[in-house]
């Protein structure tokens, strides 16, 4: 049995679901890997750096009490020092255009000896290079599987299932608001009713026009193209349309003929190595696996040169979906 | 660099698709994963037992060519004392009842102290927990990943990617034959000319009433089942019903209409922990994901506690594919 103490980075909806599931999940950790659990430190731009050094009671700590912290930190240095941390658990949200600061902080965990596991694209985007190198040099991991398609592998299934492969390109379905979005509009309802409904899903981001203007899917097709294709792509690099220019009438036509539009992303590695990569509104055929990713599902198909083509879909994945790809990416950093 | 001794157990279409495969893959092994390998020793019922303990020349081999082979063995004992295998690489044809020769031969190459990698399903439906206390107590991999999806990662999935999860059902179009055929008929061919399309396609088992029948899907639900779920379903257990009934003007009705018939392979676990199964004929709805399941192409849908649903599919896989999941088990096997 090993007691780990962690960290959480970012204490909103995903950061609580995550805390909530490792409660759920103690006695499955404990029988299966020997893990014993403790949060103890929990940061926030609202909190500040709290720690507790025996441990914080996690639903007291759900319900906003904080009053067991055993101290309150200035700073992230003062408060990995205090709470040393064999993980921190990162879930503050998305800077697209620097990652920061939250390459800043998931540099600090590594220097203080944690294993850093991100829900945040950000990072991956702008500092993978840096981070993977300083995470090999402290010996830790650098795991990032929410980043993109939430709670279902993505990078671990490259990482730990398909060596020596060698990843041709890739498409897919990475933002749910545009879906939903798309959807209202083909079931004869307004742009704005389609953002309010994808609001009351909880799957925007904080500026909705992240997702409407494309940079979500952006940001996570060079999340994937850094990773998978060791291609340093960047948002810039990326042609973007959102989907503000799509027409109700051409939405609904292609709904009814089976053909629906989407906000669909693609990579594609030339023969000379070059990546060109877009996202855009496209309509798809109706045999195309994309064409069945329905409400707030997401999707991914590859082209590997040892398969034609493999997708991986998850369906209509919930706030316990997110976070169980940080607790995924946990016990992976750690089991033996 | 570790310079592995391999032997080829059957050596059919995937069995040499394996050995092209290890030969254009050479170099990725060498300077990804430090992996030397040479191929010491092949049997078919057709050759015998036959050893080359230097290795032997894989192109003349391919060819028909086993001049080099430097002893004969009466058995396959007497063969894996000659061959000194560090792994066994099993692709003989499936006994659907007993899982036999294959269980016995893949025993005796654990106690030689070979890892033991296979593509036959029969070997899991039938000796699975036999076979991984064997590897357990030899402290050697029993991996299988070639028998239910091809090369579509499955069992490394559950294994490597999603810890502490618990899987409460799985579905699934897990046939290929049955697909091609139900297609033919949808555009107005016989049934019998499903089966020759299918068979030009080389997808069909031996006996393509194992696939019409809907035994090849029955003992992939069942090597699921016993692998993901801890459930000892035997193919008897399974509520089966093949395509032979299903009417063509009904098929094509269906498919008019976008929901398409399917050989439907399902299982799920009840509460109290007992395990309910089916492959039958079904009617799929639109935006079912396995609707969009076309020819060859093969796939899988988990319901999961920590996620409402996630699919996995292989579009096309060809004969590269399905050595490749022997390849990639290989891999994983003796990689550090």
């Amino acid at each position: 049995m090993t007691q780990y103490r962690l960290c959480f980075l970012g204490f909103g909806n995903v950061g609580r679901a995550l805390a909530r599931l490792f409660v759920a999940k103690t006695a499955e950790l404990r029988e299966l890997y020997g893990i014993e659990w403790q949060i103890a430190g929990v940061a926030t731009r609202r909190l500040g750096w709290l720690a507790n050094t025996a441990g914080f009671d996690v639903p007291a700590l759900l319900a906003g009490d904080t009053t067991a912290t055993t101290s309150r930190s200035n700073d992230i240095h003062e408060w990995l020092a205090k709470t040393q941390p064999d993980a921190v658990l990162e879930t503050t949200s998305l800077n697209v255009e620097t990652g920061q600061p939250a390459i800043d902080y998931l540099q600090a965990a590594l220097q203080a000896g944690a294993h850093i596991i991100t829900a945040n694209k950000g990072t991956v985007v702008h500092g993978y290079e840096e981070l993977c190198a300083l995470a090999q040099a402290a010996g830790k991991r650098f795991l990032h599987e929410a980043t993109v398609l939430d709670s279902a592998p993505v990078f671990s299934l490259f990482r730990e299932t398909l060596p020596a492969v060698k990843l041709r390109g890739f498409s897919g379905v990475f933002n749910s608001t545009t879906n939903v979005i798309i959807e209202a509009i083909e079931t004869g309802r307004t742009f704005a009713e389609g953002v309010r409904a994808a609001q009351e899903l909880g799957v925007t981001e904080t500026d909705p026009s992240n997702d409407v203007d494309g940079w979500d899917a952006t940001v996570k097709v060079c999340a994937l193209a850094r990773v998978l294709m060791k291609a340093p792509l960047k948002p810039s690099d990326v042609r973007r349309e959102g989907i503000r220019g799509l027409d109700g009438g051409t939405l609904r036509a292609a709904r009814g003929e089976g053909r629906p539009y989407k906000l669909v992303a693609r990579a594609r590695l030339a023969a000379n190595g070059s990546i060109s990569a877009t996202v855009q509104p496209e309509q798809l055929a109706a045999t195309d696996p994309l064409a069945s990713v329905r409400g707030t599902s997401l999707a991914v198909h590859f082209e590997l040169d040892m398969m034609p083509g493999l997708t991986i879909m998850s369906h209509r994945p919930n706030l316990q979906s997110t976070a169980y790809g940080l607790l995924a990416d946990f016990v992976n950093a750690v089991k033996k």
